[in-house]
């Protein structure tokens, strides 16, 4: 399917953070790659499964640099896989979920470039499975939804439906929610989700360094203000976490300078 | 924290089909275990990651059953981590969606039986990946939510908000719609969602044999009920897919016996 002598790209999911949550695709992908352009968010242990000698450029997206920058990559790519090069683009978390991947893929099919996308597990996943909480609990949630806490300004989307966050019966995963997630708090309860609706922020999730910050929609806000941690994070919303932020209650009357990090069992 | 001689359980989300899409921790856990109970959805192929003296177990959840048989799984489970064996409970997609993962970690928790999740890659995101199609398109879509075509019953649940399905900014993926899917349609329709917005199912996402029909979310149900295929299935819908979906149309004006299968470049 390529007219450039062999040269492809492949997306690939680095999933969210802890190397053994790669697929096994993943893997092989950053074997068999000359060249890997990886993001900012991504592990550097991520890194440690391609060969020796792949190059490894940092493409250094943040989430917040303006757009000019996904021009940039998508220029990148393409050039080097018309050079013949087997590209891996290495994004953090999944591609399809806010990975901007559909502008990557147009750019290579309009450059007649072979490619393909490799899923990888999102953060919510992957924080999922580390609390013990199911995203959908039967009686609590019959629906997990994600949403962006930025849009391509910087600020909240002026788009979201907030009626889908107010239902009692959702579990809300929001991305990059560092800077907007005071308002976003605020509009969904105006929606009519209750005040207590329990949240939690879930900073690096699945690295050795993973941290729990635990509160409600509306005290969540002023609990991340305080811990200024700059990491990757998400925050998840819903009845599903009540029992994660009771404990994370507990240890905090227990050892108040303390963030109780949550594990199963 | 076992009280039971190294007995432990490990949810394992299987992924979506693919072999390729295990990973390294589920690979792992699965050549670790001393028996496997594994549900009916789960490619075979997967088994073979087993090392060859593990007893494999089918639980034969189908996902239609009496909710009792959800009991049955978890005593066994549990009976088989006192008898101190390595439990891996294998189950398809990631665990900590519509995975029914809460019951059988409260069961595990209940009998002081050490437990651990290793989340899985999701049919939908599996789907995606070999579409090309990003769930969260900028322009297009700016949430992605799960929701489940079926209640504890086999019914649509009554729940379901619809509101947040009718929105035209969404892409939403139904889990097991087979039974239901027309009406979901009807009442999302009714709610307010374009008649013309764009519906994907794909049974055995990311196998071999995987199959695509398109269409829109009212004339989905009907396509679906002359194929009569009985595998594994998730319907997309949204207008993240209308570029796949009118492919589709062009290969069936082509040649309309044929159901087209979409695949990135």
């Amino acid at each position: 399917m390529s007219k450039n002598k062999n040269g492809s790209v492949t997306l690939v999911g680095a999933g969210p953070g802890d190397p053994e949550l790669l697929t096994l695709r993943a893997a092989r992908a950053l074997q068999e790659a000359d060249v890997i352009l990886y993001d900012r968010l991504v592990a550097p242990e991520i890194l440690d499964f391609a060969r020796r000698q792949a190059k490894r450029l940092l493409v250094g997206k943040t989430g917040y640099g303006p757009s000019c920058r996904q021009d940039d990559i998508n220029a990148r790519m393409v050039a080097l896989a018309r050079a013949g090069k087997r590209v891996v683009r290495l994004k953090g978390g999944d591609p399809m979920i806010f990975g901007r991947a559909s502008e990557e893929i147009a750019a290579c099919r309009a450059a007649g470039i072979a490619v393909e996308v490799v899923p990888g597990i999102t953060a919510a996943q992957g924080a999922a499975s580390r609390l013990g909480v199911s995203l959908t609990e039967r009686g609590l949630a019959r629906r997990v939804q994600y949403v962006t806490g930025h849009a391509a300004n910087g600020r909240l989307p002026d788009d979201i439906d907030w009626a889908s966050v107010a239902d009692p019966a959702v579990t809300t995963v929001v991305y990059m929610p560092a800077r907007t997630l005071a308002e976003l708090a605020a509009r969904a309860a105006a929606a009519g989700l209750a005040a207590s609706t329990p949240a939690l922020a879930v900073v690096r999730a699945t690295r050795a360094d993973e941290r729990t910050i635990a509160g409600t929609i509306l005290d969540l806000p002023a609990r991340l203000a305080a811990e200024a941690d700059e990491g990757p994070m998400l925050v998840l919303m819903g009845r599903v976490l009540a029992r994660i932020v009771a404990q994370a209650d507990d240890a905090d009357d227990a050892a108040p300078a303390q963030t109780a990090a949550a594990r199963v069992s």
